[in-house]
């Protein structure tokens, strides 16, 4: 650790976007440029990094920063021992840090050390996987919910408890977080609730990253694209009566 | 209008963030300061506007600019003739964009008009609503799924095509946008559907906005509190297996 700069340290959770610098709020990038220290997940790094000053400790703490096991527990002991120590300290987390990002686990370790936060909302990657594919999450008559759902619980599978009452309603915009290894799976169980197979289904992958593809497909035909696929990109699935547009 | 700024035209359909000017991403400011026209929405007004250029003409198109009927029409037409003038065109709308923001019917008319476009994401005022009470959209156990709704149809209305076993779900946590004026009729609903009058919920005014006003409490709580209200500003309705903290 480096010397203390503040005599109180304070947490900013603060949210990434998608991966596009350029999609940082200006509140990110200017708490990004005050950081002693800035804790980052695999999917909020790269070039959003670069908006942190030279000053700052930058300190890779997602999955591929190894300790696959108490993960999150270290986490939550890394924010509370550096703003005790007195730093400023950027927790960033990819997308909007409120949409499964395990907000949660990190505001209670905060809240039980008596450290003071603050929670900078984001641009979700939903809303910029809808954007790059050039249709609105919802449509004014056709569409009028849209929800977040994911595609893996704890165990990395699909959660048990799915209400499809909910995800086979063919007149809501669905985005699967995190559902690219079970979307075979989940397209089966829309088909035997009664949606459609032919219901509009985009893939959209690295979203605001060089690599970013889009897929405009039908849930059938991306269950067939998904079946046993190599996830190596984070991914986004939506279905339902998407907005596409002949040649989008 | 002025003299045409570059030979062809283009639309940046820009999303503001819920008010707070820190919120905007680095890419919708960057727009701003180059656009030579800004077609604002009243909820995509106020400090966000300060960071269009000095050359910028900022043009009015909300409610509050009159022309109730066939303000849509209006708003199209005037995208497509700025454009067409050969301006940088900002339409710069609250929140994301692409949620209930009445984008496709932008988008339909620039592809029916040939008039290249982009879309900006941002953050949407669900986002920041969560974010400024301290709570995450999604809990890891017992939040897996986030529903934003609408509470006004387009006649104003609950809309009457409400699928209830998703929205009475206890599971999940679900944003009611535009729903102030319907929320008690909603949550008699929800009763109806067995969603407990005692599940927590939160009316969050003004969001970024210097009134901001955040209301932690139950269904039932909130649909006396809002039952005759006289709306003034924007406001969401939040209910769910909320993460309230004791003393949050
Ligand atoms: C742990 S969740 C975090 C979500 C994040 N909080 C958000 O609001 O976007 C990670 C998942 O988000 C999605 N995701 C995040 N960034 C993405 C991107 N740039 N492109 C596509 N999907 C992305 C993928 O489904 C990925 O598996
Ligand atoms: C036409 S919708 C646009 C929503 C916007 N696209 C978004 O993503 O936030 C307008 C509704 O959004 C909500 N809203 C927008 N800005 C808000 C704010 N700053 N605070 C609270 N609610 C807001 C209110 O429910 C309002 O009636």
């Amino acid at each position: 650790m480096t010397e203390p700069k503040t005599p109180a340290g304070f947490v900013s959770l603060v949210s990434a976007g998608p991966g596009d610098p350029e999609l940082l709020t200006l509140k990110a990038a200017n708490r990004l440029a005050a950081a002693d220290v800035v804790l980052f997940d695999d999917l909020a790094s790269g070039p959003v990094l670069d908006q942190a000053g030279p000053q700052a400790e930058l300190i890779a703490v997602g999955k591929r920063a190894g300790r696959p096991s108490a993960r999150q527990d270290h986490v939550n002991q890394l924010l509370v021992q550096y703003a005790q120590a007195g730093h400023r300290v950027v927790r960033l987390k990819s997308g909007d840090a409120g949409i499964f990002g395990r907000l949660e686990e990190e505001l209670l370790a905060l809240t039980e050390a008596g450290i003071p936060f603050e929670i900078i909302p984001g641009v979700t990657s939903a809303s910029a996987a809808a954007a790059a594919a050039g249709i609105p999450l919802t449509r004014r008559l056709t569409s009028r919910r849209v929800q977040f759902i994911t595609g893996a619980d704890v165990t990395g599978d699909l959660p048990a408890d799915i209400n499809w009452a909910a995800i086979a309603d063919p007149a809501v915009t669905t985005v699967v977080f995190m559902g690219q290894r079970s979307f075979t799976r989940l397209a089966q169980g829309l088909r035997e609730h009664g949606l459609p197979g032919d219901t509009p289904a985009l893939f959209a992958e690295a979203v605001g990253h060089p690599q970013q593809r889009l897929l405009r497909t039908t849930v059938d035909g991306l269950a067939r694209e998904l079946q046993g696929i190599e996830v190596v990109n984070p991914g986004l699935i939506m279905f339902g009566p998407l907005a596409f547009r002949p040649g989008s």
